[in-house]
Order: C-alpha cells, then structure tokens, then sequence
C-alpha cells in the first residue's frame, strides 16, 4: 500500500498552536512532514528569502510525523520541502495554518498562510490554506480542524483537476454553530490603514500599522466576506493569472 | 495651476540606482514624493510588517523632490505614504522601481516592486511597477527610463478606468535596441528551485535559495515572456480577484 504523504506549514511558526492544529488535520490521511517557520511570518505574502541564508532543524519525530523550523518565510518552507527534504517523494496534498484570523478578501494577498499554499499548488499537488476568523490568542480551533478534515477527505477521494488551491475560512464558533460551507469568490474589500505614532526612550518617532478592513461590496451574496458574516465557511479556490483582461483591450487605445 | 504628485517607491532600497531612475522617470511629471525601504526588499511580495515598529526618516529634500526611507517592506512604504505622509493630498500616479530583474510571469506574486505597485493602485491611482530583466549591478537604466516616460505620460494624458496597475518589464539593451512596447498576458511559468548547501564555520548546515525559471508555455505568443524575449517592452495590467471561476463550478461536485 502506497501510503500517503501530506505537507503541513504555517505563518505563525513551528511551535504555534495552529500549526499543531493544521498537523491535527493532516494525521490520519497519511505520513505528515511538516515545515513551519522558527519565527511568526504572519503577513508576509509570497515572500521569499533571497539575501540571507537558511538555516534548517528538525524538531520533532515520532511515528508517521516529521517536523522541521526553517529561518525563512512560509514559502521558503514550502520550496525546502519539495525541493530538498521531500525531492524524490510524492506528495499527495499541501496543508498551510491554521491562521489565527481570516484570509477572505484581499487579506488573501498579504497572508503568509495563503502564500504558503499558493506555492503548494505550483508544485503539482491540491494545496489547502485554512484560517479561522478570530484573532485572538486563545482562538478555537476544534470547528476549523473538523472542516479541514471534511474538505481534506473530499479532495483525497476525488480526481481533481490541478492546479487546485483552496483558500478556507472558517467562522468563530464551536462545530454545532457552523452553519455549513459555502464556495464562493474573493470579496473586493481593502484596509484603510492608520499608523499609531509613538516615541522610543531616544525620542525617536516610529510607527505601528494599524488598520480597518472594509467590505468593498457589502450587498454581493456570493462573496466570501459574506459567507464568514452568515456562519458559513468560506472556501475560494484561488489562482495565480494576475493579468487584467477587462483592461487589456482598453489599454490599446492609450499605450501606443 | 495644480501641480501633479508622484509617488515613487522601490523594493532594492532608497540608495539604490534603479530607485534613483524611478525618479527621474517622475521628475517632468510633477512634484515628487519617495518612499522607498531601508534595505533591500528583493522577493518581498505584498508583505506588510505586523510585528515590529517602523522608523521613518527624510533623506533628501530639493525642489520639487521629497524622498524618505522606511525601516519597513515595499508595501509598509506605500501605505506610509498615503495613510501619513500623503494623507490630505491627492496623489496622480504611483511608479514602483525600478527593479533589477524581470518581473515577468509568475515572478509577479514574488516581487517586491510589484507588491509596492499592487498596493498603490488599491489607492485610487494608476500605478506601474518597472522593471528590467538584467540582473546585473550595473544593469543600464537609460531604456527603462525612456520607455517609463512614455507610459507615464500616456496614463498621465489619458481618461483611465481605475484600478489600473501595470507590470512593465523592459528588455536588455540601449534604447535604440527595444523593438517596441506589447500589451502581454502573465506567462504560466514557474520556478524550479534548488538549494545551495554550505556550512557555516561552526559547522552548521545552511542553504542559500536558487533555481532556474522555467517557461510553461514557449509557444505562446501574447505572453510577456515571449514579448521580451522577442525584444519589446512587455506590458501587462494587473488585478487581485485570486478567485479560480474555472473551478468554481466544478468543486460544487467534490465540495458538499
């Protein structure tokens, strides 16, 4: 029997509680190696490392589970597992999270949590980011492992056209208040940003990010911002075309 | 009169050359701004710094010319700019670069300068992201230049349907040599990475990220990939709707 073998990283590095939520999820698919970053990554998108070197160890084995820190981003974790640990090996699925708050909407393009499964997905195999819509530190994880291994199952069990992405959000709640799942599309909110300023014991002024996500189309039904708000998880499938068709033609007229 | 306002931004870092020629590219248009990082940023993507402070400080102030630097990303320095430094003042046209190396295909989601470029035109203003595909230190700018002013004063002259980010990659060579500009869909393309393997003088394993750019479609001829190839300046808008229609519907049979 070819057992399987199943992926798992993270944003929030190798020791966070999500990680191990994720590693939860992937147990009992198949054989799991996981490859997290030594420090949170949260917001770091596609990230890659290009200007310093990586340092690789692995921190944990038991039976049927392997998990490495990498200093690097969440997609420097993904390129060293299929590129170097897992090079000559099939992996059959790519799991990234759970994130600790949401990745709907264009948040999707700063995740690290979604950069991590983006570059899952280039390498051949479906590829999973989950995330639970709650920030904080004691956030619940229990409904998003159960939805996790309810989509993970399905995707296992079926022939799926590649390249597959997922981008799945689950609501705050425990299991019995999620409402159910919902597909969806990437809702066009954006951040309206604010910088806290404060002062170092230098007098030197620096600045904090800070922000409020607004929902750029609160009337759509079909979003995933609107999913989250009805109690429903919200998975998008996602892509990489960045390529702007609807201007394409447009823009004949103006660059010549 | 009213004055134009052009922000200028980089991902190789405010002392850089290509960030320099950014400017000029600017300068003729209007009063410009810079904001650019402390430090090089190369495949920083769309990240955002969360967990750290960031220091600004103002590094050259003439006629016509503000630039500062950001102990910050790409993206963090465009949103300095129009959440802080920019806040009141309406800002006409965002240039991101101008970066050492292609940022054609895929190279888009790992970049930096494209990140910066992504994130201005979530700002209510065109937004292009220049690059040129010679990554050597002392890669000639004079083409990209050219070519920048010209695009610019395009948008610049034109009625543009917003949002509007354009990825514009210029080819090796004097101005002289480019054959002539094409509006290019993002080439499918995808890295094939390797990893360096050293150690350091403690005899600690470390890796250092490389790998080869693969073209998953040569024979394409409307991609930016090939357009540079060919000789011509490759330009491709870009949008954020990650969201994969195409498997939209067909996830509704293996998702329930």
């Amino acid at each position: 029997m070819n057992e399987r073998l199943i992926l798992v990283t993270n944003d929030d590095g190798y020791s966070s509680k999500g990680f191990a939520a994720a590693i939860e999820v992937a147990r009992g698919f198949g054989r799991v190696v996981g490859v997290a970053p030594e420090t949170p990554q949260s917001g770091m998108s596609q990230a890659i490392t290009m200007n310093a070197p990586l340092f690789l160890r692995r921190v944990r084995e038991e039976e049927g589970l392997t998990v490495y820190a990498l200093s690097g981003t969440p997609v420097d974790c993904v390129k060293m597992a299929f590129d170097h640990l897992l090079r000559e090996q099939r992996v059959d699925l790519v799991i990234s999270g759970i994130n600790h708050g949401s990745n709907s909407a264009v948040n999707v393009l700063y995740s690290g949590t979604m950069g991590a499964a983006i570059e899952g997905s280039f390498y051949g195999c479906p590829s999973v980011g989950l995330s639970v819509d709650d920030h904080s530190p004691d956030a619940d994880f229990e409904a998003a492992v159960a939805w996790g291994r309810r989509i993970v199952g399905d995707l296992l069990s079926h022939e799926i056209e590649l390249p597959l992405c997922l981008n799945v959000n689950v609501p705050v709640g425990k299991p019995s208040e999620i409402r159910g799942m919902r597909l969806c599309r990437q809702n066009r909110g954006f951040w309206r940003e604010d910088f806290f300023r404060r002062e170092d014991p230098r007098g030197r002024e620096y600045f904090w990010l800070t922000g409020e996500f607004v929902d750029g189309e609160p009337g759509a039904a079909d979003t995933d911002e609107r999913a989250l708000a009805e109690g429903y998880v919200a998975v998008v499938p996602v892509q990489v075309d960045l390529t702007d068709y609807r201007q394409l033609g447009k823009l004949a007229d103006i660059l010549k």
